[in-house]
C-alpha cells in the first residue's frame, strides 16, 4: 500500500512538472476532445480562387445567424461582390446597389435585427472557459463552444472578440441598421475595439487564406473604386451546409474548448515549451490562443 | 483682466470635453508632428507586384539593423525567394539554399549576432510615450520613435512589439543564431508570445498589402512545398534608400510619438467619437494604435 502511495506522489509530482507542448496535446487527444462541426452552422463561402468555410455561433448574435442562414438558403450573395478589402483591417462581401423592394423578396428584411451585439451571460447555455491573464478591452476572456469571447463583471454580458477570422455582420451607424446582406471578415490585426460595437456571427475555419490574399481595393476605406481597381470580384455562390450536396460536404472538427485536455492546452499556449522559445510570455491572450480544426476521421 | 480670466476658464473647461477625432487632429496637425522617414533607415523591398517600404528602427537590435542594412547595400537578397508565407502569421525571405562558404562573402557573416530581442531601457535615447491601459504580456507599452514597444519594471528593458506588419530576424533554436539574413514579417493577428524571443528591426511603412495578399505556402509552417505549390516568388530586389537614385525614392513622414499631439491621438483612439461607435472601448492597447504615414509634402 506504502509503495503504491509513493508511487501516486510521484506520478503526480511529475505531472506538476510535465512540460506540455501542443503538437503533444493534439497527438494523444481521444475523440471525445473534439467536437464535430455541424452542417446547419456552417457557411460555404465559395470565391473564384478557393471554398471560405464560416462556422456560425448562434448563442449571441442569434437572430443575426437566424438570418445570415436564410439568406444563404435563398442565394441571396450569389453573383453579388466582394466590395471592400482594407489591409491589416476587414474584407466586406454585400450588394453595393441594393435597393430595399429588391431586398423585400427575401425573407425578414422587413425586419429591423435587434443590436444583438453582446447577451447576458446567463441566457447562454454553452459553458465559458476563462482565461486567467488579463486583456486590455475585457473584465474576462476566455471561450465559448470554440469561439473566442468576452464578459463584464457589472453588465454581465458576454461577446465575441474580433480576433483575425472573426466574421461579423456590417451596419450603418444607428445601431439596429445591420439586415444581415453585409458580411465582413478580419484580415489583420485584432481589431479589439470594435468588440460589443457589430454582431459577431461566427468565424474561418478553413479557406481562410483566399480572404486574406484578396487584392486591396484602393478607395477610401478599402473599397473597390471603379477608377483605381480591376472590377470587383463576383461571388459564385455562398450556401449553408445542409444545403450542399452530401458528397461535397466539408466535415470538419474542432478541439473542444470546454474539456480538461483545453485546460492543458491554455496552458501550453501560455508557456511554449518548444525549445525554440528562449522566453516563455507566461500568458496568453484570447487572439492569440487557436482552437485546432483538423478534417473528420470518420466522415459520416 | 478679470476677462480674460473667465475667457481662460471657459477655454480650458470646452477644452476638457473636447470631442478627439482621428481625421480633424491629422487634418489640423501642423509640419512639427510629424517626422521625415529618413532613407538611411528605409528599406525598398520589390517585389513582382509592387514596392514594399520597411522602416528601420536601429534603437533596439542595433547589430542587427546594421547588418541587414550592409547586406542591402551589398545586394544580398536580390534573386532570392519567398520562402514561407503562413496565413495569419508570417511572411518570410531567405536563402533556402544557403551555404556558409557562399555567405561568407558578405561583410560580418563571420560574427554571431547577438541576441537583441529587447535592450536595457537606459541604452535608449528616443523617448517612450506610455499607454495608461493595461497590456496581457508586457507591464507597460507605448511607443518609442514611432513603434510599438513594450517595457518591464523589474529588468528594465525594453522591446518592439509583434504587431500586424512588424519585421524581424529568422534564427534557429541558439538565441545567436539569427545572422541576419532570414527575414519576417507579420502578416495576421499580432503574435506577441513571439516579443522578447526575436530581434524586431522595423516595420512596414508602405506596401504591406503586397506581402499579406502573397499565396501561402501548403508544407509544414507554410513554407512553400516543391509538390503542392507553384515556383516561391523570386525577389527583383531589396535596397537601402541611400542606394536608390533620388528620383526613385519615395518620401514619406510618419506622425511624432512624443508630441502633445500624439497624446490626443491616444485619446482619439481610446474612445472613438465618430458617430457609428455605440460603445467607445475607453481603451487601446499598442498594436491596435496606427501610427499614421503620409507622402511628405515637401519632397526635399
Amino acid at each position: 500500500m506504502l509503495k503504491i502511495l509513493i508511487s501516486l506522489v510521484f506520478v503526480q509530482a511529475f505531472a506538476a512538472q510535465e512540460k506540455l507542448i501542443s503538437a503533444d496535446l493534439l497527438k494523444n487527444s481521444k475523440a471525445k476532445d473534439w467536437r464535430r462541426i455541424e452542417q446547419e452552422n456552417l457557411l460555404y463561402f465559395k470565391l473564384p480562387e478557393g471554398m471560405v468555410l464560416i462556422e456560425l455561433a448562434p448563442f449571441i448574435a442569434r437572430a443575426h445567424v437566424a438570418r445570415v442562414k436564410s439568406l444563404a438558403r435563398e442565394k441571396f450573395w450569389d453573383g453579388l461582390v466582394i466590395a471592400r478589402v482594407q489591409d491589416g483591417y476587414v474584407v466586406q462581401w454585400m450588394d453595393p446597389k441594393a435597393d430595399k423592394s429588391d431586398r423585400k423578396k427575401f425573407t425578414g428584411m422587413n425586419e429591423a435585427l435587434p443590436p444583438e451585439f453582446e447577451a447576458p451571460q446567463e441566457f447562454i447555455k454553452e459553458e465559458f472557459t476563462p482565461l486567467k491573464d488579463k486583456d486590455t478591452y475585457a473584465d474576462q476572456t476566455g471561450f465559448i463552444g470554440g469561439f473566442a469571447a468576452g464578459q463584464d463583471d457589472k453588465e454581465k454580458m458576454a461577446w465575441l472578440l474580433h480576433c483575425y477570422g472573426a466574421v461579423g455582420v456590417g451596419r450603418d451607424n444607428a445601431p439596429k441598421s445591420g439586415n444581415g446582406t453585409e458580411l465582413y471578415a478580419v484580415i489583420g490585426g485584432n481589431p479589439r475595439p470594435l468588440d460589443r460595437n457589430v454582431a459577431i456571427i461566427g468565424k474561418v475555419v478553413k479557406g481562410m487564406e483566399f480572404l486574406a490574399s484578396l487584392p486591396r481595393g484602393h478607395g477610401e476605406m478599402g473599397f473597390y473604386d471603379k477608377e483605381q481597381d480591376e472590377k470587383p470580384i463576383k461571388i459564385p455562390s455562398i450556401r449553408l451546409g445542409t444545403d450542399v450536396p452530401e458528397d461535397e460536404r466539408v466535415v470538419l472538427e474542432m478541439l473542444r474548448t470546454d474539456t480538461p485536455l483545453f485546460k492543458k492546452w491554455i496552458e501550453a499556449r501560455r508557456n511554449r515549451e518548444e525549445e525554440w522559445f528562449v522566453r516563455k510570455a507566461g500568458k496568453i491572450d484570447a487572439c492569440n490562443l487557436s482552437v485546432p480544426v483538423r478534417d473528420a476521421k470518420e466522415k459520416k
